[in-house]
């Protein structure tokens, strides 16, 4: 289903773009009188983002003008995390797309991880792609990989795998081609 | 199931009444000796409620007087959704029908969400109506939907989807209707 | 499985003794350095001792010196429900004895709902049993009913709604018995 | 699966060594400007360690430079369990072996419980080792025994209950063995 493998380049992800809230949180808001906004997030997912930016494929994390995040709260993911995080405006696509050219990046390199109907046209174009498996229909329906996982309960951390897993594949492969003598040897 | 669509007239839900406690929060209160009193609601959820009000179908939330909702929380979620708060007395289905009289409306254009005894009978009279998936057996019984979603979980959402799906058919039904000459053209 | 109605007396259940940590809790309990002590009910399960309380059937509610809850959340617990809370020594069984000895009722005319290993003797004996369907075993091997709810999430209520429909099917058969000639009219 | 049983001599486990977070602990924690900084646990796990230290198992708590878990906490933890935690570096087998070492315990007298990639050398080489039912797979792949439970909800409870089952059949089969007269009773 993921036709990742292109016939004249093999590709391998190099930017991964994640939601904040429904994807590395669970989309759950406490709401009280005079208690501290708070969001949840696990230690598993948090290991998965390391993981990746250990085998040099970035992460950056989502957040948008219309989903629930506390101020301030975005600030703190990003300091644990070590990732940049980025607010999108209503366009989510247009602003991919500029970070995107940015870094000389095409949609084969870049994963995405969404989980709802502004994320329809990331998840569609992004060269890999998921959704937590909680994801509203619409958003199961367009990724190319739906989570066994829940949002914020290890999705992020299985997507992380799954992009981890395929980046290996495509290494070996491009091994086994310059051996054969059939392109030359690229490595990222 | 639903017998949704009568032989004289199209209809479609104009107004959803969803109970707040056990449908758009999981129904879960902390109990301290100190502690904030404290609600959990998802993104998900408020999205779904969104998407109904952009698509003209009115959401009102309720509360009663034999919930366990803190005081003052009910107005934070009206504010947060946008939505109008009303809480209900022992007699449920009089005061709906109060509501749905002062708006003109038929128990067809009403969708209900409810979760427990009290809300049985609404959920029988009106023309959609659903319970989260976790809801007591008497309550999943009545409804004429049974979300596969947990309340605070998604079931807020998954009814609002199912809503509008419904919606999406009745219009497109009328449009083929009105071509074909054998009703009036009346979309809402 | 449950061998409720005896040959010579048809019996109906008068009293609930029931958990709070793991039945009507979650079992689950915050550790952090300086923030409240805290535990988490469901208005499902408030509700189902509201219906048992309504149709006559005493509820108790059990703490334990071994387990967890914090000091004065039993008392808030007790204001909540409306339901004299105990606390038991280690000998559970004898005190148990000891209240249905002041109350002079039969283990046929006790309920009780537990989770672990030291409420094996009560969810033998009771004439009705129950654990939440995430309790340890050994417990889930003792109890005559194990629950499809998990502690904290409908358990208490389904034991409710369970024990409520057995008792409203013994009226039942003492009214036909009694129309029959079989034996005098006694509903409680 | 559990080879378990040498042909010369009968070993039970002397020693769990479990992870906090992600084990005892379901890995989430809370992010939040001021709130306090927490985990949480499910008394059915805590009773699971008493149940192994009543059986003379000694229980060691393990955290780790790269987990989450908060300051303060651990010691927290530990005093509630009556259990040692240790801090382990990166190289955990090493530690692990020294602990061993210290005690004269052999890998087959010990018992493993971790959840992800840092602990697989330490769950291949237990006697016993399990991971939480929500572990990733690389972790899941390497656990003797795998939980049906999740973390932080009897997971820990689940392989206590597992190990105390394996001792008492060891015992069992040491004093057959004895009676036989094809070994010298050794029960520990």
């Amino acid at each position: 289903r993921f036709g990742y493998f292109g016939q004249d380049k093999l590709e391998v992800v190099r930017l991964l773009l994640c939601k904040i809230s429904g994807c590395l949180t669970d989309g759950c808001f406490p709401i009280s009188a005079s208690g501290p906004e708070m969001v949840t997030v696990n230690e598993k997912d948090i290991n998965g983002i390391r993981m990746l930016k250990q085998e040099e494929v970035d992460v950056i994390l989502i957040s948008s003008n219309e989903d629930l995040l506390p101020k301030g709260l975005a600030e703190k993911l990003s300091n644990m995390t070590d990732c940049q995080v980025i607010k999108l405006e209503k366009d989510i696509q247009g602003e991919v797309k500029a970070i995107m050219d940015s870094r000389k990046l095409d949609w084969k390199e870049v994963a995405y991880m969404g989980n709802d109907v502004q994320d329809v046209e990331c998840l569609n174009l992004a060269g890999l792609s998921a959704v937590p498996t909680d994801a509203p229909v619409v958003a199961l329906n367009a990724a190319k990989y739906s989570c066994h996982s829940a949002a914020g309960k290890g999705a992020v951390r299985e997507f992380a795998d799954h992009i981890l897993l395929l980046k290996k594949k495509a290494k070996a492969q491009m091994e086994q081609n310059y051996q054969e003598g059939t392109s030359p040897l690229h490595i990222p």
